[in-house]
């Protein structure tokens, strides 16, 4: 496949599209659409939001009749499956393309080419792979989950440069800056789930939710793509095996979603008296009779969470580590140090030899004010 | 004072010279010089080594009767005193240079304005300040030394993510890669003397020289600068409170000098024994009835040591922070986790409040082959 300098940089103007509904379109993907018609942009869409119109559907209202004999640049192979609504691929059709570009084929396995079919069997031009790896990045949450049928996640932790989250007695505010603090916020709000353990709402009582004005100082924020109306708050998942949690801990106290996750049932009716949407799913333990993260997993994948953000303490990330499920491993350093007889980052099984550690794969590092940030993938 | 673009051209050039001696001036100055006349460039020197002709010399020797009426530049103050060579101020007299523009006054209060005003007396128009941030980055060991009668420390690590240095059963190669180890060497090829303590030594029986084979392979290394005959092996400093070193250690196997520092007298009938140029030095002891590292410190003055490059474990680096005694704290960090059971980098009290922690600031963070180096400075 050939493609010209032309088709990417419509592709391109299509990838950029989709990031606007980063904050909004979860469990959906990212997508954006361009319909060129004789050199000429004449329709633009992307998907904002579940249960509303996908990134072509946007497209072909914009473009009307000078849909006819257009070229469709759309980030994403088409659907071709009812779902919240009829199938882009048909509406592409009847709309009467002559050729589709896509970057990539969706990985979701109701559509998984069926789409690209439907429309080369309606006699289309259909091309496909162009810009496919910036297309992938758009929603890497999407496609974990629609590969291996679970969330794609990552682990985020704060310490300082020798590698301690509190000193001794506890105290921990606060180890990085309020430029450090504000980008994690900006993370969250593009996060399916926000997941953490009892015993950080034990320690910490946080409200695990996302606060616009606080986030506006992230150095990544863009007022363009994120505005205060279109904030969404992530689910909150806390681990609370043993059904520990009173509900009177403060994220019961503030609207949005919580699933507590158990390895037993627990009275529900309690959970009207919470602001919180409160619902608990239960759990399989394993083989140290706690929550097996394995099956949990599988469980948020039934949950549609694409991406799960894990904010916890250094057993649970451990856990995850030890589990082999974490995708990305985000790191806010202080420059400080706390010394030996502060608490460690994770912990981890006493290993015996080097080749034991767990190694990761450095993706970025960057300053956020005065601190960093090293972002760090599966090797 | 106003300077030129052509001033500062020419003072760039003489900065640039003066970095051609980083490996082997110590214990003196990096000191480049420019001798211009009708806007060429009639002599350039810089100073090599100890013992050998300073900067303005060589550019004297250069310039030879195109000196007259010419103007210097030189990144140093010229020097006034009879020291292991004749005072350059009166060389520059001699030659009938019209105007010397100087990036920065000599901090040796040897020289501390004398080498200006002898030039000012001689009738040469003097001008001073030109790029004197970027000439006193050739030198923070020498102007440390001078202001402060201590040399410059910098404390060196290297941990994994979560701050650790070695398995709990001690076992730690390699933590980070062979750029990062090839980096190390670089700077260790520019210090004036490398520091241990005798438990580092018992524990990796290191060798603490600078292998050029290996340092080739920094990122960093510029064979224009560096080529092996010019390579100079740093001092080695050994801290060995109870003359506990058997000497038959692998450092005392290697040429170049070891400088025992202990409490109390050794036996020194041995020293000749070694490969090494072994000395002993009697320290006072604090009130812990360690080495006291201030007093330490001023006896280093007294040895002409500038950069003093610490690479030691997690208590000898704890007591030079403890002691506020780190000017510079280089870590290299490799992207992996060793857990909570893994050796911690570095022993300090237990601080009872966040005010209590040691704060340092970020100078710099650049990715060396899969690893990080973070430099950081003194708050």
């Amino acid at each position: 496949m050939s493609f010209t300098e032309l088709d990417k940089e419509y592709m391109l103007r299509a990838i950029e599209l989709a990031k606007y509904g980063r904050f909004t379109t979860s469990p959906n993907p990212n997508v954006g659409c361009v319909i060129v018609k004789d050199g000429t942009i004449v329709g633009e869409g992307f998907h904002k939001k579940a249960g509303t119109g996908h990134a072509e559907v946007h497209a072909l209202a914009a473009a009307k009749e000078q849909a006819k004999g257009a070229t469709c640049y759309v980030t994403l192979e088409p659907c071709s499956h009812y779902g919240r609504t009829p199938p882009c691929a048909l509406a592409l059709v009847k709309a009467g393309v002559k050729r589709v570009v896509v970057a990539m084929v969706d990985p979701n396995p109701k559509v998984a080419g069926r789409g690209l079919s439907l429309l080369e069997e309606a006699g289309i031009i259909v091309e496909v792979g162009l810009l496919t790896e910036q297309a992938e990045a758009l929603n890497p949450g999407f496609i974990t989950r629609m590969k291996l049928k679970r969330p794609r996640v990552t682990v985020k932790m704060a310490s300082s440069l020798d590698g301690k989250t509190a000193l001794k007695n506890g105290l921990s505010q606060w180890i990085t800056g309020p430029q450090a603090r504000a980008d994690v916020q900006y993370y969250r709000a593009q996060q399916s789930a926000i997941l953490t353990g009892n015993k950080t709402v034990f320690a910490d009582d946080p409200s695990l939710n996302v606060r616009y004005q606080e986030l506006v100082n992230s150095p990544a924020f863009d007022s363009a793509l994120l505005d205060e109306t279109n904030l969404r708050q992530p689910i909150r998942i806390i681990l609370d095996s043993h059904n520990k949690l009173t509900l009177q801990e403060k994220l019961f106290d503030l609207p949005s979603k919580v699933l507590l996750v158990s390895l037993s049932a627990r009275d529900t009716a309690s959970f009207s008296g919470c602001k919180a949407e409160v619902e608990q799913i239960i759990c399989t333990q394993n083989e140290n009779n706690k929550i097996d993260l394995h099956a949990l997993m599988s469980l948020l994948n039934q949950h549609e969470i694409n991406d799960l953000w894990v904010e916890a303490g250094a057993t649970l990330a451990g856990e995850f580590f030890k589990n082999n499920l974490v995708d990305e491993f985000i790191l806010y350093q202080a420059t400080k140090l706390m010394g030996d007889q502060a608490r460690n980052l994770v912990n981890l099984p006493n290993f015996s030899t080097m080749n034991d550690i767990i190694t990761l794969k450095l993706h970025s590092v960057t300053q956020i004010g005065d601190d960093i940030r090293l972002i760090n993938h599966r090797e």
